[in-house]
């Protein structure tokens, strides 16, 4: 089984992504997580409530997810993005079937009661936000549709305990849905050709990185990125053999970054 | 197998619905359809497209359908409510998976090519709108959900035969799949107590309605409920022998549509 977790950029393209598939398909079965962030904010700038990014004492950025924050999220991403994908996978003969991480329990996790900002030299504590960070999967669910030749096209929201809708972070989920679902590998496309020293030079690209150099690419990672390693690194420590980075805006993107053409992290 | 169908208006008591839900399904399978139709009014007005409304020459209305408006659509019912619903429901311990009508191309139909307008004595042709109508379920994917006892969560949009998403009468869709999935007992939940013939007089209820005596209740419904005749009318004729109008505003609704708190067609 291969998992493939396609960003929520912009330049991603879903039209050679799909097609991609078709033939990807015909020899393993596949499993897709997406993000939708670029029209999540697009959306929340429309309603007048701007995503507000908090960035943790750690360094790692976060969207601050208020009671507005997470009923846009909700509605972009597993609303208009997951079903637009579905529509465009089904066009090509993709049986894909769509479901964020609160169907069937899907990703569960605990709801953060506090989080906390760094601001200037201070940190803040903020409360009352609909994030958390996923912890168990239903594999029975995934397994099903799977099993039965339907393609699973997975994402965030998440479902707290409590069964409150919550943001988590795609990145991990999706390492912690490699290690529940056993799969060994995954490739993750998103708009940059591969891991990046300088993320405005496409020549800087590291083509092949081990488990234990990871912490060392962290001081190169920018934003999102960090989170991506962050979630690899779990991923490379809990079964998964190699993940592929890969750019997700060229035809064939999947073949590609599993063809070496990005970065190989094992 | 019970199919229950809800609106979508701001007064519909999903914390009720939910917990009677956890009750019969000791007793039966059950399958859900809502709609969305307040919120995604409300969505609407604020990102600036509010719902335009059409009248076919017929009298039934719609809502009319540009990209803007299934763009909204998607969002608020197969994202926002579907989602909420689902988180509602996993709360009570229903195992709930949420679908839209793309999702396995569950819920397929024609795009229509034209809509006819009445406007004053004039008909006019309008067209390029993501409208449709169902004709076909994917009875796999539910049966394969249901038999492994999760709750299926559906609501619009549907897809087009060229993988377009369509926006399609909620009502007629549920007519199809009752129809489809040979369903006999069918509940359908609403902002008043039954089949009224005066909607602004709940006393006006009509307790028992017969398939041949429809036609001249389409006289007395306004707007929506017309079209839940015209689905009514088609589920009747195709194997459902029993329909529950209900108020989806009370404890207990789907109970008390069953034990005939409501209008019962038949």
């Amino acid at each position: 089984m291969l998992l493939v977790k396609v960003g929520g950029g912009a330049a991603i393209n879903w039209e050679d992504i799909s097609k991609d598939l078709v033939n990807l398909l015909k020899k393993k079965k596949i499993i897709i997580v997406h993000g939708a962030n670029a029209k999540r904010d697009e959306i929340a700038l429309r309603l007048g409530h701007p995503t507000k990014i908090i960035t943790a004492p750690s360094g790692v950025q976060s969207v601050y997810t208020d009671k507005n924050a997470i009923d846009i999220l909700t509605m972009v991403y597993a609303g208009l993005i997951n079903t637009q994908i579905v529509a465009r996978m089904q066009s090509v003969g993709i049986n894909a079937v769509g479901l964020s991480g609160v169907d069937g329990r899907l990703w569960q996790g605990k709801r953060k009661k506090i989080l906390y900002e760094k601001v200037g030299v201070k940190t803040k504590i903020v409360k009352d936000t609909f994030t958390g960070r996923v912890e168990k999967i239903n594999t029975k669910l995934i397994k099903l549709l799977v099993k039965n030749n339907f393609v699973p096209v997975i994402c965030a929201p998440a479902i707290s305990y409590q069964s409150e809708i919550i943001n988590v972070d795609n990145d991990w989920a999706v390492a912690v849905m490699a290690q529940a679902l056993k799969v060994r590998e995954m490739v993750i496309l998103f708009e940059a050709p591969g891991m990046l020293k300088n993320y405005k030079d496409a020549k800087s690209i590291t083509k092949n990185i081990k488990k234990d150099e990871i912490n060392k690419f962290m001081d190169y990672a920018e934003g999102r990125m960090k989170k991506k390693l962050i979630g690899v690194r779990h991923a490379l420590g809990h079964g998964v053999k190699k993940i592929y980075f890969g750019d997700g805006r060229v035809e064939n993107p999947i073949s590609l970054a599993l063809s070496g053409r990005g970065t190989i992290l094992s």
